[in-house]
């Protein structure tokens, strides 16, 4: 039996951290680790943004209950939940997903957690544990899951390793060609067709 | 972060082959563990029963096709996958299970599978692994997840044991007495509360 491990943002959803960049007006929470590649460094300075400009978790959240998932996400997961069993591995939050997972049907997910001080600013986040994301595809083949997996970028790709088969979806060109072994898809359809 | 890990059969669902012999009129597939212990030798006997009887997978899945989840079980899982995650371990197999999940709101699965031969039998019984449910609650904590657990049987017994918290849904009485230490509930809220 298979499950499907897909990434959230980028596959199912927009980038979070990205919307609220923009409609909080601040431009450098656009700071990804493709300009700070040290994780735990740049996410001490989202929350130190965060709480200079004064937004709040409810703040986040509430630009967050805004977004939908990408166009055609829902119809594209209800396909392949209908044949096989899905699990989201995401590096974002809990507090920020829910809403979005609530417009997918409730897939299974996988992520992390946030924890707020008691002004309700975001005081710490917390890891489940360190390469989530591929220590969960060993996890699943351990159980005896033979695992598929699909994301679009750099975080996605020790997953997809780890995984019995791994697809690229609409992912930069620099990694489509670094990576030339993981089938490379860019509409739904042919995302489906991969990991079925 | 907590995830869920609840039975299937007794729990959410009525129990699969009890409603088959009774739709199917033969007896003797109400067998259970409780009266041949090995379960590879009952999957056997079933087996041999279907085909002797003539009834094909197709003909059991018309069967379950019109099975409901048990009264309440979807509000339940609604309001508790709202909250946490949650995964259903069972015993049973996807090709009888994945109509009562579609009802169900298709949270997570996991459990067996079946192959059938050339005239559409039932020909072998796949599991996952050996006591697949224990193990999975044992990879969820392993990748960092606290674990709660509900069931209502034997076979639920060792994967109560692994999780961080285990609860009982309407256990035989013999079971509830023997195991003390397992909060016993005979209701949705009263396992809602209990989980969350």
């Amino acid at each position: 039996m298979i499950v499907c491990c897909l990434d959230m943002e980028g596959v199912l959803t927009p980038e979070i951290w990205i919307e609220v960049a923009e409609k909080t007006k601040i431009k450098e929470l656009r700071l990804t680790t493709r300009d700070l590649p040290d994780y735990d460094a740049l996410m001490r300075r989202r929350l130190k943004i965060l709480r200079e400009n004064g937004i709040k978790l409810k703040d986040i959240r509430r630009v967050i209950a805004k977004m939908e998932p990408l166009p055609g996400a829902r119809k594209f997961l209800d396909a392949l939940r209908a044949r096989q069993e899905v699990i989201v591995l995401s590096d974002t939050y809990y507090e920020f997903a829910m809403p979005l997972m609530e417009k997918l049907g409730r897939p299974a997910l996988f992520c992390n957690w946030l924890s707020t001080d008691q002004k309700g600013f975001i005081a710490r986040y917390h890891l489940r544990q360190k390469n989530g994301k591929e220590a969960a595809v060993r996890a699943l083949k351990n159980i005896g899951f033979k695992v598929k997996a699909a994301g679009d970028s750099y975080n996605d790709l020790a997953m997809l390793e780890a995984a019995d088969g791994g697809v690229l979806f609409r992912p930069p060109a620099k990694i489509a060609r670094a990576f030339p072994r993981f089938k490379v898809t860019k509409n739904y359809p042919a995302l489906l067709k991969a990991l079925i």
